[in-house]
């Protein structure tokens, strides 16, 4: 199989610099959006990560004949019914569960005290994170893995690294939130780094022809 | 990965044939789903192919806690849109589209039948058969391959092998349809046969950890 270039479809900044670093063993070429020459545009609007990693992965494909990458990733909160899930990224804007949030000086940040909002006084404050990571040969093939970290949302954010909801997950057995956690220290147990250790696993063995 | 015994996930008796013939070279056990001593349903209820093959795979996988390998195939037809696609095993049924057909002898003849009825004048008769093949490792990886057949949909039926539209559909360069092949020579071709030589290729490159 030729997978020397790979496209990288990922328009979320953090992401795409999380995935640039953990891809660093895969010995591939790793193209981002940016270096496309035309814009397409992709609705995210499945039910499930996996669907919705799978939809951006083919239409971006499809459309640039070159393998690409694409991910879902979100954070089920139990006491939420799995909620934000599929809606993390714009949990804030999301009328019919729990009122829109408005945004002061990032979504990031009024997707976090939505989650505050809707989880006070709340109990059971267990959650996952959830990454779904895709990849697709044009017509001929595709494969995906799965990576999650359990861990709980704490009762106010907490450091400066990372992003999304990091400021308010507490891993199981850490005593820092995600954000609070170096790079390195977040990459080798977070939900990302453990799908895309199993996609590394699998595209060296793909290569192996 | 352990990949020594997998389910298959069909309750088609002509697809279980054509697989346990085509997975021969493969060297894992298959098991059927009449192996498996509680029953479950899964509904084949989404858009596309790939879409109900990854739900086949991911439902019985998870409830059975074994690898699965799932199927969702069908014949689109240009000048109906690309329909039957994911009907074409309940097209007969389908009031929405074309008017339910019923059934005399057979689900498959009364699905033929109402293809030709929809055809009856149709100059472009062009047509392909899809199949998507999921493996599925339960909360760990998947990965799925794709075959196409392109072909055009005859006058009316011929020949007795096979199933389902096979005595309707001449692939291109083809005098026969392909009821009127051999299982060998059909499965040289067909849509099915190319995914799952692609998936025996991904899965003997996946067993040498």
């Amino acid at each position: 199989m030729k997978l020397d270039k790979i496209l990288l479809a990922t328009t979320n900044k953090g992401k795409l610099k999380e995935f640039k670093h953990l891809l660093k063993d895969a010995e591939i070429q790793i193209l981002s959006l940016q270096d496309m020459p035309q814009k397409i545009e992709v609705v995210e609007d499945r039910p499930t990560f996996l669907e919705n990693a799978i939809k951006k992965a083919k239409e971006y494909a499809l459309f640039y004949k070159v393998p690409v990458i694409a991910e879902d990733a979100g954070l089920e909160i139990d006491a939420l019914g799995g909620f934000p899930g599929v809606y993390s990224a714009r949990f804030f804007s999301l009328k019919e569960f729990g009122g829109e949030e408005p945004v002061q000086d990032s979504t990031d940040r009024a997707n976090i005290l939505k989650v505050l909002r809707l989880m006070e006084g709340e109990k059971n404050r267990t959650a996952r994170f959830v990454s779904n990571i895709v990849l697709y040969i044009p017509e001929e093939e595709g494969f995906w893995t799965e990576g999650y970290l359990y861990g709980e949302i704490t009762q106010s954010p907490l450091g400066e690294g990372g992003f999304g909801y990091d400021p308010i997950f507490r891993p199981i057995d850490s005593e820092k939130t995600l954000a609070q956690l170096s790079p390195e220290e977040k990459n080798r147990i977070s939900h990302r780094g453990q799908a895309v250790r199993k996609l590394i696993k699998v595209i060296k063995q793909l290569k192996n022809e």
